[in-house]
């Protein structure tokens, strides 16, 4: 193999690390890759997570123990984080973007690769040290953001669905109590999905009443699966007396009386 | 601002243009963020495109013109590609995988972010020439893989729905027929979702008969918006008669008198 260079290794492991990300890479295999020593590859990492830490462009770490390696995980920097949502409020704090019932027109925002690429990192970099083995999203405008989040943390996203599908095999169902709007609702879940004595953090795209991430708590129930986190782009701003608690939201919206020129939407205070 | 060197530099300049596929950066914009010269950065550009092409990480584009500047494409290489869809075909081809009626269980393979993001890069390697302006697919299960081919092809992701919801505000409604099952669905998109005179690539992840994507194609009709490419994760395999003509599927099942014993899948053959 030709010999390769460090500045030729540094492009190529940044990008092969930054592609799969929380995937532990041992040193031995990029040593084969590049034909490279250890000791070599070693300072390149170091320089590696200097470059990353100084361009807030996320986190190398190196994990020890006999599966041990290097690991990188996207962090977006507090202020980057902030910056990005509170341009998000502005653009979406439009009076021609509230809809009947008191609703936001987000779907535009929720599948821009970008945009929900931006919050999964966010919402990932809050909840890496919960240790979840996949997320949960119930069907359809939360599953960008939660995908998302997903790649970041490197984990498998599962869906739930409204009704049982004849290509999702034999499922569990549960009911549940829309908060928003006192129906009963049914939520459905492949009997394959997910197993016992796993750990999930709930990512959707909208909070007001409750009734469906208390919905998906539920159906963990079933599964005995620990929720261990519950994250939302946006909540809707209290006194709804929610049904859930502990959840982080990006951002919180206000609209009186359903009158669009009332509507305000401003960055999670948490950040 | 600190000098830095090359293979820092290197090591950035990677993580920046991969984590945005498809948009176009001037090289002043890198020239201010990291101090350097546009010629040391126009050599730095240089090293990046042939490490990229060297190790199989996707293209890099030198864009020219007022708007010009370099750009990042992801491209699986042809033989890692059939090499990815071979193990998955394998993996798949699983008889406890057969659901009742002629159904693959897919639903595991089409939420993890690793899967669905190599098969997005292979889709989007095929239609970056045709220029679609977003990437339409229908709810639910083909959302994943849609989300991850409109990233590497840098546009939206439109999702139509089974219903009109109240927050997708005043929209557009079919009716089409349901190829497998000869039903009359339902299929609805916000009128604020697409533009007229937009090209749509339509990613799905499941062809029988063609009805649904007939749908979609019968829907951006609607909205005056030309289709330019349709492709799907799988097609069960003719002698149906299918609805629709030139689509690309990343794998093809076959399953006789829905016996899972005689399930067999393949990569597809245009890679």
């Amino acid at each position: 193999m030709e010999r390769i260079r460090r500045n030729e290794r540094m492009a190529a492991l940044s990008r092969l690390l930054t592609a799969s990300p929380n995937k532990i890479f041992t040193l031995s295999h990029f040593c084969d890759r590049f034909g490279a020593a250890k000791s070599t590859l070693s300072e390149d990492i170091d320089i590696l997570r200097s470059v990353f830490e100084s361009f807030g462009l996320g986190q190398l770490d190196t994990v020890t123990g006999a599966a041990g390696g290097v690991r990188y995980r996207p962090f977006m920097p507090q202020k980057e984080a902030k910056e990005f949502l509170s341009d998000l409020c502005t653009e979406l704090c439009s009076p021609s973007r509230v809809l009947p019932g008191g609703f936001l027109y987000l779907s535009d925002i929720l599948s821009m690769p970008d945009i929900v690429g931006k919050m999964g990192t966010i919402i990932a970099g809050e909840f890496y040290d919960v240790h979840p083995d996949f997320v949960l999203t119930m069907e359809t405008k939360g599953i960008p953001v939660a995908l998302m989040t997903a790649q970041a943390m490197g984990v498998p996203l599962v869906i739930a669905r409204r009704s049982t599908k004849v290509y999702e095999g034999s499922a569990v169902n549960i009911n549940y109590v829309s908060g928003s709007f006192g129906h009963i609702e049914t939520m459905s879940l492949s009997r394959r999905a997910v197993k016992e004595g796993q750990r999930a953090l709930i990512v959707d795209d909208f909070l007001k009443a409750g009734g469906t991430a208390k919905g998906m708590i539920d159906l963990m129930g079933e599964f005995n699966v620990e929720v261990v986190g519950t994250a939302f782009v946006m909540a809707k701003k209290q006194p709804h007396s929610r049904l859930i608690r502990g959840e982080k939201s990006l951002m919180t919206m206000d609209v009186r009386n359903e009158e669009p020129d009332t509507l305000t939407i401003i960055p999670a205070e948490w950040l």
